[in-house]
């Protein structure tokens, strides 16, 4: 990619003789430089919650939920912002899908919001409230323009856990259906956009300076963990998830 | 930075007039233009795992495990390949610590692995085998030059799970320490340097076109998705998870 400009030819006429001024050759030789990224954490322009929530929910039939719920939030920051936003290529987030790779881990609408929460903000304290909020919400709440898998409202539920296996297990008791039905999936993609979208609240928030947080730690946890936690006697676990699903009571069965 | 070309002078007569052929000036202009970004996945260029190692530990104690994994392959990667990896701001992947700020969901390690593994590879079969692997393998291996938590070699463990909260758990169980003690984070320190090794290895035998997956879903997981996953009557579950640490038997307690 090289441009040439050539210079302009003047003839006149001094003492008689012709004079012809100097012909000018500039050529332009492009150079590709990497363009000087910005100190982390990187400018943020607030979003419409609506457009990131509907780019999350095409994202996820693309990529699954991880990438959904990233490029729902980055692919707009990149339309919004640009540069640096534009250097990320958001597919690096396809691997959080159904809790890494159909591990059943955390739920990729998550995996995907901590990596667009990070990207934006060193306050994890977003983290942390998206965690517990997806916990705690009734989903899902997205009602899509033209539904992927399944038209009209699907049936809700609060999945108790920010795990995709137990997620998707709560679900598939609240709606009597099968894990990889259409409905499962079509609950799945609406989940990812209701995730999104607050995300895109919560930075919104953050910019305007009224982000406050609001998850709190359930009364059964705090009470596993005054024995089991940083501050108690035994002090060998170390979560934020609720304990009874996977052990019930231990002390009493 | 401008080269500058002379053309030469030739000088000769014409009808009793002096001609003075036009003395040509050849200017070549270096313009600096924003690198473009390469389409994804990234070139990459084979790491030393020894360098990768030591990179993850010591990122460990700046920004906990999930950025230890990413920094220690990203930041090499950086060094090795420079742009467009040089655009990764590598503290985007501190919200992944602690099993994502403290809930004790998928281990740091795995999520910062997860992230650098699909930054460089659209191949997700690594990113399977890196979760499987780190619930089979005994850490931690990776001692360190200087140690920062504890010196000398640490009581070694098979997490068995992927989940932060299981893998510290079975941690001082097995080294009968407390969750917060200098003993638990020195390990997970140099887990999380076996981790990113673990990444370098399997994508520098990708370059060699000598990677193979190896891991296996336990024959216990496999035994209950016969009923409860997609090919089962049930199908109610979405896992690669060992079952029974969560469950045990339901089907017999």
């Amino acid at each position: 990619m090289a441009g040439v400009a050539v210079g302009g030819i003047a003839l006149g006429a001094i003492g008689g003789y012709s004079l012809v001024t100097p012909k000018e050759t500039i050529i332009e030789k492009e150079v590709e430089v990497p363009q000087e990224v910005p100190e982390y954490p990187w400018e943020y322009k607030k979003l419409d919650v609506e457009a990131v929530k509907d780019r999350a929910y095409a994202a996820y039939f693309d990529g699954g939920c991880a990438y959904g719920t990233f490029e729902g939030v980055v692919g707009e920051l990149k339309e919004k912002v640009g540069f640096p936003y534009t250097t990320i290529p958001t597919k690096m987030a396809v691997w959080g899908k159904g809790g890494i790779v159909g591990w059943g881990l955390t739920c990729g609408a998550i995996t995907g919001a901590g990596m667009a929460l990070n990207l934006v903000t060193d306050n994890l304290a977003l983290v942390n409230e998206i965690v517990g909020w997806y916990t705690t919400e009734e989903m899902p709440q997205y009602m899509p323009a033209v539904a992927r898998k399944v038209e009209g409202e699907l049936v809700k539920s609060v999945s108790g856990s920010p795990l995709c296996h137990a997620s998707v297990s709560s679900y598939t008791d609240a709606a009597d259906c099968e894990e990889n039905s259409p409905e499962r999936v079509e609950r799945c993609g609406r989940l990812v956009a209701d995730t999104a979208g607050k995300v895109a609240e919560m930075l919104n928030a953050l910019a305007d300076g009224t982000f406050t947080s609001t998850f709190q730690v359930p009364a059964s946890v705090a009470e596993c963990l005054s024995c089991h936690g940083a501050d108690g006697p035994i002090n060998n676990v170390f979560t934020k998830m609720d304990c009874t699903p996977c052990h019930g009571d231990p002390h009493t069965n």
